[in-house]
């Protein structure tokens, strides 16, 4: 395994080293070569003069391809006159591990020069660009500082079963498949089973895992599969619990990214990575609505009052922006025609909110009902019967107060850095007319 | 939420607290109420006595049924007459969270009382067993202390897409679906994508999440749908690197579990969790066998050779045990028509492993062939051609040589625990006859 990475060779200066990486560039002179190697922490110059000693190692480079991978080693020597980094290697050995055998189909290293699908075509060579290198960088940071977050409070870890018997959930479209001599749908979410967990009495539960929507959106921030990041807790007094649990595991991540990438990120991406203050600005949906009206002149249609949508989303983000400076809001008192049959309702009213970030909503969250027979009412009344039968069951036997909520892995990391497509952001995007690679 | 856990409760002697949890016993006796509470840390007494004062708490202790939940305020009091911990509760105040509406249909705290069939069927229930949360407590620790050691080593974690265009790999049968107007299929294992990022230049990644097989086998190890911890990283020099990777790893899981659980384990499971000794002894497939025949009296079918089956993989595991003392064995020189096309082969041998445990298939690893053009012949050697050529043009412009391995978290968790089955071991288990709850 490689060892030694680029970044660290300033420790190493009159030393021999053994380099191993992709050759970024090539300039074969009349009495020079030079190599640049990358990996994923930097570049290196390697130099060669052309001379009798240096035959074969001459004519490695001759005849070396761009985006080969080579294993170099050579003595390390500061050179001021090098202009990448000071520094450069004299190669004792080259050793070509693999050949690049063409020339690339896309330019990995200007994203503009090929369209969104061309470069998603050609996925695994758009990844080697610098900004797609640090994006997986952040999400792994991301993702890794939430999870020691949730870990360091005692939450369980579960798999969660993705291949299910029934379309249980309404809403979003689920994929049906053939499993041997019956039917079954792939899983929309984690909730049923996560709220499973509560039931057992695991108390703390969190899952990352893939999630499924076979619904035929073509926009900005939808795919068809996506990594969840679900959380849900017991013993919950009210869906503020949920809210305040979310704020924290939300600064944690990002706090983590802007410590860890925060100068890389400002430098390469142009954002500036700003650590949510708490609270998040609450404003209950008729409220946002009012404000909407009088400051950015926008209504809503009378079917859609009780939701939000694309629009009034990012209106939203601006007027708590301007009006606290904020770039989250929790967004709450939706109708409950409009949200799911297991959310809570007091007064009629569900127990639960969006929260909003840069214009995109990423998040639904709740306390859930855990009472079996307010729970089974609930779900009559959205026309569910069967179907959830098996999930109703979970609250007979005693089930605690709880509550919970999902984060989209791929829309955070796109707000984060503001890639403005969730096709970017993804490691291979999956939508209605995107299957491949 | 809950903030106070029940193993905490002898910080609190002559305080106040409050308490959640489930209704683990109750006493009804004459002059006193006795109430066992129960949460994933422990358990305690509530002590009521039966009073015009307290006439509201001895009603509300009346009707309470076993596993309903409550919430309890009181005075925690140290009392040696106590057995359970020598403290008990006076309470002031007792809430109803949830209430248990009917007899349990199985009893979870013995499971001998139920098949396991019936206990499937019951899962939300069988769970609240103390072995059952001990091991999704174990379980979690497990993978977080692998996730831990990978990431110490600068892993990228990546989400590698489920649904994919074409069933690629030979071997398990996939799950078909449909996709919008076309067809699609579910990931057996993320193996080309992990490939994929080492092509793209990301060194070294990992990714746990669901794998599944369309396999009609009902055995004690296979389920449907699994969780797999996938690792694999660059610039390998053979496949002995990626063996003592993962020993390294294992190590690290193992020995986080018996520091945090081992006495527990022992206690519950009566498993004595062993850390592994490196190395972990190796032996080549002929070698093994020539060893089975002389002191297991066993014998392969001729067609069979070259490959592991159940039985030699326990008379393996019996060997090596006697002969060396270690739980763990590599097996390695497996025949070429028996391994993918995408492991490297030296002289025609495969350059990879299986690693067995407890007398079962946990891993199989290898160094990947990363030349394009030999990884095409080994592919049309054994029959694929269209449906993996995506696969292939990832290897044309340039390709670190790599190896990495899976572990399927569910199966170590059953050896771990030596549960005996898998369906034992998995959250909800998945199989060709089971797909509910």
């Amino acid at each position: 395994m490689k060892t030694l990475y680029f970044k660290d060779l300033d420790q190493h200066f009159g030393k021999v080293v053994v380099l191993d990486g992709f050759v970024d560039n090539v300039r074969d002179l009349q009495y020079v070569q030079f190599v640049v190697l990358r990996d994923t922490t930097g570049r290196v110059q390697v130099t060669i003069e052309k001379n009798e000693e240096n035959a074969s190692l001459n004519e490695i480079v001759s005849n070396l391809t761009l985006e080969s991978t080579v294993k170099v080693k050579g003595t390390l020597q500061q050179n001021e006159k090098v202009k990448l980094n000071q520094m450069e290697v004299i190669p004792s050995e080259i050793i070509v591990t693999s050949l690049s055998l063409d020339e690339l189909p896309i330019n990995y290293k200007d994203s503009s020069s090929a369209s969104i699908d061309t470069r998603l075509n050609y996925r695994f060579l758009d990844l080697r660009s610098q900004k797609n290198l640090l994006m997986f960088k952040v999400q792994t940071c991301l993702v890794h500082a939430m999870r020691e977050f949730v870990m360091n409070q005692g939450f369980l870890e579960i798999h969660t079963p993705k291949l299910i018997g029934a379309a249980s959930e309404s809403g979003a479209e689920v994929f049906e498949l053939k499993y041997f001599d019956r039917l079954a749908y792939l899983a929309q979410s984690p909730q049923f089973y996560k709220q499973m967990a509560i039931a057992s009495g695991f108390d703390k539960v969190f899952e990352v895992a893939p999630v499924f929507r076979a619904e035929n959106s073509n926009s900005y921030r939808h795919a068809t599969e996506f990594t969840s990041f679900d959380v849900e807790f017991s013993y919950i007094d009210s869906f503020e619990d949920v809210m305040d649990f979310e704020e924290n595991l939300l600064i944690a991540g990002i706090s983590k990214v802007k410590e860890e990438y925060g100068e890389e990120i400002k430098e390469i991406f142009g954002v500036d990575i700003i650590v949510p203050k708490k609270p998040f600005p609450r404003i209950k949906l008729e409220e946002l609505y009012q404000e909407l009206e009088k400051t950015a002149n926008f209504s809503m249609n009378v079917e859609d009052v009780g939701d939000m949508n694309s629009e009034s989303e990012k209106l939203a983000s601006e007027y708590i922006k301007k009006k606290y400076g904020h770039e989250f809001v929790f967004i709450t008192d939706y109708s409950a025609k409009k949200r799911a049959f297991y959310h809570m309702r007091k007064d009629g009213i569900p127990q639960g909110y969006d929260l909003i970030w840069k214009g995109c909503e990423i998040t639904t969250g709740a306390q859930r009902e855990h009472r079996y027979e307010v729970l089974k009412q609930q779900a009559l009344e959205k026309g569910l019967g069967e179907d959830i039968k098996f999930y109703l069951e979970f609250f007979k036997y005693g089930c605690p107060p709880h509550g919970g909520f999902a984060i989209g892995v791929d829309r955070i990391t796109m707000l984060l850095l503001e890639t403005g497509s969730i096709k970017e952001t993804m490691f291979i995007f999956r939508g209605p007319n995107r299957i491949e690679p």
